[in-house]
């Protein structure tokens, strides 16, 4: 087993949605990718709050799994960064109604020298030019595994560009790889982003069509784990990558079949997300349902 | 081996795409439909053309193929239904610039009476007052599959409703399925319609993203056969449907199981449409160019 040091934002959201709605609910992209990573490996955060955060709260759902805070600031008087948006009808789509920074707008992430021993880093999406510095903070990662999103790809291209370079893996979504490559079909965005780059895989995700893996020659579709009843989408595309990154971590091989696998843990997690609020349907998960729902996945694609 | 009967529009279809534009091409869900299912089965083909409608093209083109004619009515000086559309540049919304019914106006399906041998039925996307007259006229069909649109849900709902009734399998796109039953996310949406119908099973096309199929009970997703280059989508639906069909009238089976495989070859089908503009793609495709894409399509799934 490896350890995975995430780095990636903290945060405290109001979500509304046609299901209801939550106000001051954890959030941010590291706080999402732990709760699921950490159901298959190590996980290190390194991350910013203020004292409004939750951390006790957190730390008592986490305190069954290997979560270390260590790399996990707190600032005594600062606030959270805030985040608020409201869903639209769709689920997809979604109005963001706030962003307050606070105490994540001078961020910088400073890597305990526990958490470097040759981990799996995941770069979660924060600005590039942070991404960028830890990439030059973490010794010889054995994997480095990159998200981002429109906003740094449309506005600071460059940045976004050198993580990419020094990533093994990236994951983004469909409109992204667009952005990216100005094709809108995601086989052809992926051929060129592939070309273009020393990726050894590139995982592109559709949304509630599901996800997309290659590494150039090989390619893998998985459709998302059909959920009937979504409550909240936010954080499935971070616990997605959790669940991928943990069992990346878990049995240390990145061989097209080990990736593939991942993918389906990945969505299996994230269907659970889903399913509630904030990180609700992701404190008490059996080790059998996961591996259950694997097994349901497999039936429900298999031909 | 059983027989197919479609009923269905024959068009010339002016397309343009950003790869390029084709003038008076054929077009039309019975013509497309009969392309893709004629490499499976036999196929009676039901429509009305005007003498502009290039039949003797098509006839040489599906000489080998098993494709009975007596039901496609040419009327002499009439001009056959015309359709004009643009792509954007994302391939998949489009703009209708011309829509002109002429002999499909007056549309009258006469079914030969060599046609009423116990054929699965495709009912193709016509106006729903058609298809039921369709459905009162063949004697018995061993399996009524539906394909209607958005447009005769919103304006004729009763109707619609009546020939879903008699059908054993419907096949609609995600947002056909949300007009039905106000739900977006889609297999809420298939759970519904499977719970108040008679169906035995119920396709959702996805477009680009897959197809997704139910019997209620059990599930079952596909991606769609990736393609890099999509020249033009016209047509991919029909296909789809004709391959889906065809392959359950070459084998003669319903089951689970079976409706999976169809939903397979009717995607590997499709991908051909797609990669040429209208029926020039669905020409000359070889048993073992089809056996051989099913293979690697059950590879780009598998894991």
């Amino acid at each position: 087993m490896s350890d995975i040091l995430v780095v990636g934002s903290v945060g405290l959201d109001d979500v509304e949605t046609p299901r209801g709605k939550v106000t001051k609910a954890m959030g941010g992209s590291a706080i999402y990718f732990s709760y699921a990573a950490s159901y298959f490996s190590n996980v290190n955060i390194v991350g910013v709050a203020g004292d409004d955060f939750p951390l006790t709260e957190m730390k008592e759902d986490l305190k069954k799994r290997p979560v270390n805070f260590d790399g996990f600031e707190i600032i005594e008087g600062g606030k959270t960064f805030r985040w608020s948006g409201k869903y639209k009808n769709n689920m997809n789509d979604r109005d963001t109604l706030l962003t307050e920074l606070n105490v994540f707008e001078t961020f910088n992430p400073v890597i305990p020298s526990n958490y470097n021993n040759k981990p799996i880093l995941f770069l979660a999406n924060i600005h590039p030019i942070l991404q960028n510095s830890v990439l030059e903070k973490v010794n010889s990662p054995q994997l480095v595994i990159t998200d981002t999103m429109d906003f740094w790809i449309e506005g600071n291209r460059a940045e976004v560009d050198k993580v990419l370079k020094k990533s093994d893996i990236v994951i983004i979504n469909n409109s992204e790889a667009e952005l990216l490559t100005t094709y809108s079909n995601f086989t052809k965005a992926a051929k060129i982003i592939m070309k273009e780059s020393n990726l050894k895989a590139l995982v592109i995700k559709l949304g509630k069509f599901g996800v997309y893996l290659t590494n150039g020659n090989e390619h893998f579709f998985l459709p998302a784990y059909p959920v009937d009843e979504v409550f909240d989408p936010t954080g499935a595309g971070d616990t997605f990558a959790g669940g991928f990154t943990g069992y990346l971590a878990k049995v240390e091989k990145y061989d097209f079949e080990t990736l593939k696998k991942a993918i389906v843990y990945g969505s299996v997690i994230a269907s659970y997300t889903v399913s509630a609020f904030s990180v609700n349907a992701l404190k008490n998960i059996s080790d059998k349902e996961i591996e259950d729902k694997y097994k349901e996945f497999k039936d429900f694609v298999s031909f």
